[in-house]
């Protein structure tokens, strides 16, 4: 494995979750707003991907994959070519065709759906995809938290009616408190029209972070239960929670409400009939009358999130993971490379997690010592093997965790006693 | 799981993958070249991307993604801008800044490598990425076969000379045929500028399929060693493989060459100095001297990949998957889904095939009988486990192999057996 690691801290990012996705190397600019992801920053994107990938499934949402340039002629129909405005990357191709880069599904979704579903027996369906997007932003900052290329989870609904949108609805707000706790996320859902949680069918999912872009009100009580794994929308409803958009300030004191800042990361949306009756998605209800199914869009931002995860989960010596996205579980860092004894221990260990399937990343760098424990801290795995010939000498190696410091000696000739510490 | 099948021979697909895939709900069309892919096809995307991302994972290669949008000043350092021509989707950016949907990644991954990388201890280096790309093919046909839009897999190397790219270049070519065995292929590599294996640093992986685009020339002997699992070059090099373009037919006799048909799946190439040179990406040498990196780019057509497969295994019927790449080891077929016994059973089958994580497709979909039957071979999956109220009469349920045909009755008593014969 390479570093690709910034020596000086890089001037152009002005807000902490890009500083350190710029100095631990996940990414680098390309141009505007577009950026590289290297070797950490993808594997940190095909985990969390993986994470949501496997809940989604679990659900039973199905996964299709919509390209990335999109006719315009769709957009016509649905009415929005015109309207979308020119956050919308529009081009020619080669016959002079408009086209543009695809900044959401909903046209596109809505014309499979049309092709190949006519009856009420195939629903409910639901049809999600994990691809890029371009939105032209026109002051892109924050690094991939306001990006212009980005990748997103999105999922779109087809019900019969809005009873059934309902159920389907409430599934993707479980489904989406479910997967951001697979993340390692505290995730609060609010309303997006006034506090209560309960009422219109939609709601963004926002994770706390002392350096979020918007302040959140919320009752304790509610993300308590959210962190006791209660996910359902019927015990969650009846509590409140709001951005400061939406918020209602003469409810702060009555209902004791926690005031934090926070990130979006999701958002889930019904809206009905919208683009089924502009693009003609008609299915035969049960006594055969042609109606336009009702639809909905649910999207996480995946880019996003890795930014938004940083944001939550960092010190002042850098990232901390959490365990479920780390893109290793482990470093290894051996201060004394020149030590032959303590290069024969590394093989060893190398063995030993391989056996154990931990996945760990070697630092081989041609660093100082300094740089070396300073780079382990920027990099942020939970955990730090440290091997020296001191160490050595006193049949010992360390273990540090990197988000509470603590070290731990583990005598060598005791080794299994590492894997225990470290899964 | 719903079906995206297609009761109709869709008119518009000349060759037999495209007519299949279309058929199967793999794939439908969104524009010339530019195809939805549906809940089957993303399930062998995903697959095929995973076995190849573990083979080049495996060999120490580092996973990066680069962006689809590119700056156009990048390819006029490169000096291609202006070269490549009208292949190359270009647009400006709300800014009016030159961009272009990149075709390929030399300029990119160039200015990644420049950015991070100035001595020859970080060789050698060997980026790459999965990532869709675009190219403004003048007449898009085949359905994914020749798209606009696709999903590729490439890869670049960097090393410090000439020796060390043959070394690297030697790796891919070994790690290529790895690739395409995990995959279920027999995959033969030509070179691109004469007969013999060895010599230019330059090769094509063709598979062999009746229906394939090209003519191929091969020695027997050297596919046997493939089949075998010998990939190393030296041992292969001084072996035939020519594509017709390249053949030289004086040879055909002497050599009792094979001649079959083909399609390139995949390709590498080493070119040097050519874009280190243009774009100023030097290292120092062991002397401290600034030289050009060394490099090479290596690609496998992913999405081109999954019709070459079933061009090179199908038949009248429809599809048949290799058993490494299908998205499902088996579909279940309830002939009598009113019986309740049967829908018992099947209920009994679904959780036995859970437990011994066998992945299948539990066809619901409210279609006769005979087409049940036709679509489970359409589709392809290795197993067909066929319920119906009579085989449970004789306490047996029928599997029947896909590729040869054959039907097992297997003792409802006895059902542990199945685990084994589908596994």
């Amino acid at each position: 494995m390479h570093h690709f690691l910034l020596k000086e801290k890089p001037k152009e990012a002005e807000i902490i979750s890009h500083q350190l996705m710029l100095r631990a190397g996940l990414i680098c600019q390309l141009a505007s707003g577009i950026y590289n992801w290297l070797p950490l920053g993808v594997k940190i994107l095909n985990q969390i991907s993986g994470i949501i990938r496997s809940q989604l499934d679990q659900a039973g949402f199905e996964e299709i994959l919509m390209p990335l340039t999109q006719p315009a002629k769709l957009w016509l129909e649905s009415g929005r070519y015109d309207a979308y405005g020119p956050e919308m990357l529009r081009f020619n191709d080669r016959k002079e065709n408009a086209f543009l880069f695809g900044p959401t599904n909903e046209e596109v979704v809505t014309d499979i759906f049309r092709r190949y579903f006519k009856s009420h027996k195939s629903l409910p369906l639901n049809l999600y995809q994990i691809q890029w997007k371009f939105r032209e932003d026109i002051r892109p900052r924050f690094g991939v938290m306001r990006g212009r290329e980005f990748l997103m989870k999105d999922a779109y609904s087809f019900d019969l009616n809005q009873d059934s949108a309902r159920a389907t609805y409430q599934k993707y707000f479980a489904t989406y408190l479910k997967i951001f706790q697979a993340l390692g996320l505290e995730a609060i859902p609010m309303q997006a029209d006034n506090g209560a949680i309960g009422g219109e069918l939609s709601h963004e999912f926002q994770i706390l972070a002392d350096t979020g872009e918007s302040e959140v009100f919320y009752e304790e009580a509610l993300l308590e239960k959210i962190k006791a794994g209660i996910f359902t929308y019927d015990q969650l409803k009846n509590y409140y929670a709001a951005t400061s958009e939406k918020h209602q300030p003469e409810l702060s004191k009555k209902l004791k409400l926690k005031s934090k800042r926070g990130i979006e990361v999701g958002h889930i949306f019904n809206f009905g009939t919208k683009y089924s009756q502009a693009m003609k998605a008609l299915i035969a209800d049960d006594k055969g009358v042609m109606i336009p199914v009702n639809m909905g869009s649910y999207g996480i931002g995946v880019s996003r999130l890795v930014a938004a995860i940083i944001e939550a989960s960092h010190d002042d010596k850098g990232i901390i993971w959490p365990k479920m996205v780390s893109p290793y579980q482990v470093i290894m860092v051996n201060l004394t490379p020149k030590n032959q004894a303590v290069n024969q221990l590394a093989k060893t260990l190398i063995e030993l997690l391989k056996q154990a399937k931990i996945t760990f990343f070697h630092d081989q760098a041609p660093i100082s010592i300094g740089q070396k424990l300073a780079s382990a801290d920027l990099l942020g795995f939970p955990k730090q093997i440290i091997l020296g010939a001191k160490d050595l000498e006193q049949g010992v190696i360390t273990v540090k965790d990197r988000k509470t410091a603590d070290k731990q000696k583990i005598k060598i000739a005791n080794l299994t006693n590492l894997v225990d510490l470290i899964k």
